[in-house]
């Protein structure tokens, strides 16, 4: 039979592990818990041509097994940072199988909040969800990409666009006064040893929000490349970022069929079709 | 042809809506804005039937019409509360339409928080997510439902769950020590006329949450049941509420197989199935 | 503490289980399969009161022995349709416990086509999902309602929707050709005894899907009420039928700004808002 | 302030069109029409650096004006196939703008199957959705990927796993008898110019499926291998082809606590976390 196999990967997905932390032993129910909570996906790559191509299981690490893995390393290790249990895995797999050539961690992290400051009660954040890509090559040092996700954030003034191509296929009209409201992404790198990743990641969103901010906004692109600098700026790590602000539309609704003004105040929201705009800012 | 039309009910589903506020007016860019965004369901009983039996379509207010309703009275309305929004939707609908018997709105917020204080700037919450359903009939008075979802909490001690029935299908073993998390989901009703729904719910969710963390809990329904207790104490002019408290498991890893311990330390966490509980407390 | 609790009701959702038919036992590979997967919900009311109120868990059936419930059942029942293991999980439940008062399942099947005619391959279908709801209190007759979900289904003319109310928030113009498209949902019910769940479901949705094709649709409103007739013609056993019919637009694209006519040729899909019509048609 | 932009790229996601296609003209209700939809990605890349750096917008087509060019390309193309409907949009935007370097269009079609052979009555598929992805730079010809999504398939014998590797984290046993599910997802690339991309398309589904069927599996891995074979014999004109098949999880439910015996009979069916196995095959 002809066909070559040119490229394999495998690995195990969506392996969901959380854990509570005791950083000082105390009395049971006067413990300081932390919780955290990662979804972890792991990917290797190797020699495991013969599986594909023979029906040979032996080099198979099976993606069982990679998932025990995921749930022992989460005893052994802190889960101080996605990008440290990152870092751990990878070197795990790389360490322990010789035959693995590459290994591929993505984690995302669902925080937890200390809810009415109880030591053990927590309340889930679901934006600004902490992401982290790991990846080590036989032979190389562990590549961390770090990343926020899900950062839903919208100004109401200070937002215009003007002046942009025109031919006969535009309709869309100038405005110096609009909403801007994106569903904000960011991944990074860094460029050396990074001693606090969450440090980190707290300077740079939070450069990324006062940035959004700070100015009056021409063009998402604009504002995506000042968000950019502002990120390099707060995090001398940082080596580049690549920013995805899709456009979360809210439309000026069309209010004179009722004889009503709309001067900025009621808007139409939309999920889709959705403007789409990324870019990558390097030092 | 045989059968009989015994019921019907028509409207318009997820009309989203966001409005800026500016509550004093002030030079352009120095306005404090405040932006709200609600999904609304608006559903119309009445006369309809000959549209069904006969195609006469002359009573029927299209659905189409229903959205334009949405933005008009978003724009005459200031948006304070899902509920006053709701009742003035319905009101809308019973007051203009006759052959409209019976009309019910249904509210979900997405809360634009300030974000750094900036007098434009907003960032969305996507967690304990307001809720409101406004329903008036011919006669009546509107009846609001205030409500919150997507409260996802934890405790990670201070649960437990033991002496429950045994039998032969019963494989859990007893515990008194568990991560308990739910994702809390509430509707409440009113006894009368409410000054602030905006400051009932606060009341109301900071006592849920409160409970939930301030005692031992025998078990999801125990905590349940203190909950709605707590809630009715919070606010006087509520008159019952329902809580729905999914298991959102977080399941001990067993490291047996591995040679490690796990005192309660690291956790499987599964979306399904899941136990489901659900309860209503009135005064 | 003030609050009595009025109501409670717990269970397991979405129970997942698969199961594969041997009908007639031959030699391994080449044994012909049948393969059936159900979601199940199970709920449970009865005297559960004191685990509410007292932290008293003895009368709880754990919602993990609820789940083990279903698996054994599935083991011992033949899976022959959700409405019949419908029946068999809510007589286990009511018939081994006294203390429950009323017990509700619902299913939800993933339908596997066979593939090829293989003795043993299978493509699962993502449309028309059987449905099935039954109910059993202490001392009544199961309560068996049948449903289909997710039947997406268009006509591309035969359909208009003119002369509805006209008032000042009317934008929509009256059109005599349009395209008509739904995600039919429906649930039936019977009269009686019904000797073949899945013939009748199959009767029930051909009538359906002949129906909304077979006349010129002068609104949502008329052919939904025709479907419901069609269904009630075509199974002698149904009692009443619901239809929920969200109009899933298709708009015309405006290209009068690009000097294109757009005679019923091209259109905008959008997913919200939509508008929402249900009814009910019994004999 | 620091910072260099070192890539960007915007467009439109999810425009969603629908056409009909009226292939004989004939008196009104007698047409015989085909329904097609498509969601249409574009995105651009090309001189666009002084939108990010100096706010300036006039090289940029508003992401509107992509919107726009899709509906009226829709009316002036066939709609035949979602490759040739990309290459035209990606033709379109580089011969009108010549400062765009690169366009790429991504499109997934919602298959409108015939209903009962109306000539105007469609029900939509929602498995095996065709997707194609086009790309064009500046000098070069358009470069085609087709593929398909969402094959949930299934065999319920004939496919083990035993001999994988084995060390102190694998628990899984051996088994020479289980369920393979995936839901399996394909793109690939051709040789040439294909003359037709919908019969190519069908050719390697089919083979796909036919491959996945007539074997013994040993792994994932080595039926993707074998389906990889089969898709470039049934193609003449494929170059090479991407297979990816997580495995959608049916788990030997222990029925041992409860007496019963499970002969490969009931299943827990599990989301996640899931394995994930893609690989690529080539002439």
């Amino acid at each position: 039979m002809s066909g070559r196999l040119t490229a394999n990967r495998y690995g195990k997905h969506q392996v969901r592990v959380s854990k509570i932390r005791r950083p000082r032993r105390a009395p049971a129910n006067q413990e300081r818990h932390e919780f955290v909570e990662y979804a972890v996906d792991v990917e290797l790559e190797g020699a495991f041509d013969v599986a594909f191509t023979a029906g040979d299981n032996r080099p198979v690490i099976a993606t069982d097994t990679c998932k025990n893995t995921i749930y022992v390393l989460a005893k052994d290790h802190p889960l101080d940072t996605p990008e440290s249990f990152g870092v751990a895995i990878v070197e795990h797999f790389m360490g322990r199988y010789e035959h693995v050539s590459r290994c591929v961690a993505r984690l995302t992290e669902t925080v937890w909040d200390r809810l009415n400051d109880s030591p053990h009660g927590f309340v889930a954040r679901d934006r600004a969800t902490p992401t982290a890509r790991v990846e080590l090559a036989r032979g190389g040092q562990p590549v961390v990409n770090s990343g926020v996700e899900k950062v839903l954030i919208a100004k109401t003034t200070e937002s215009g666009f003007v002046d942009f191509h025109r031919d006969d296929l535009r309709t869309l009209p100038d405005t110096d006064d609009r909403i801007l409201a994106t569903q904000l992404s960011a991944t990074w790198t860094y460029a050396g040893e990074v001693a606090d990743f969450a440090a980190a990641r707290e300077a740079i969103v939070n450069a990324l929000l006062g940035r959004f901010l700070d100015h009056y906004s021409r063009s998402v692109q604009e504002t995506l490349y000042l968000m950019g600098q502002a990120a390099l700026e707060a995090c001398a790590d940082m080596q580049e970022i690549t920013l995805t602000m899709p456009n979360k539309h809210h439309l000026l609704a069309n209010l004179a069929p009722f004889q009503r003004e709309n001067a900025n105040e009621v808007f139409v929201v939309t999920d889709e079709p959705f403007g789409y705009i990324t870019g990558t800012v390097a030092r």
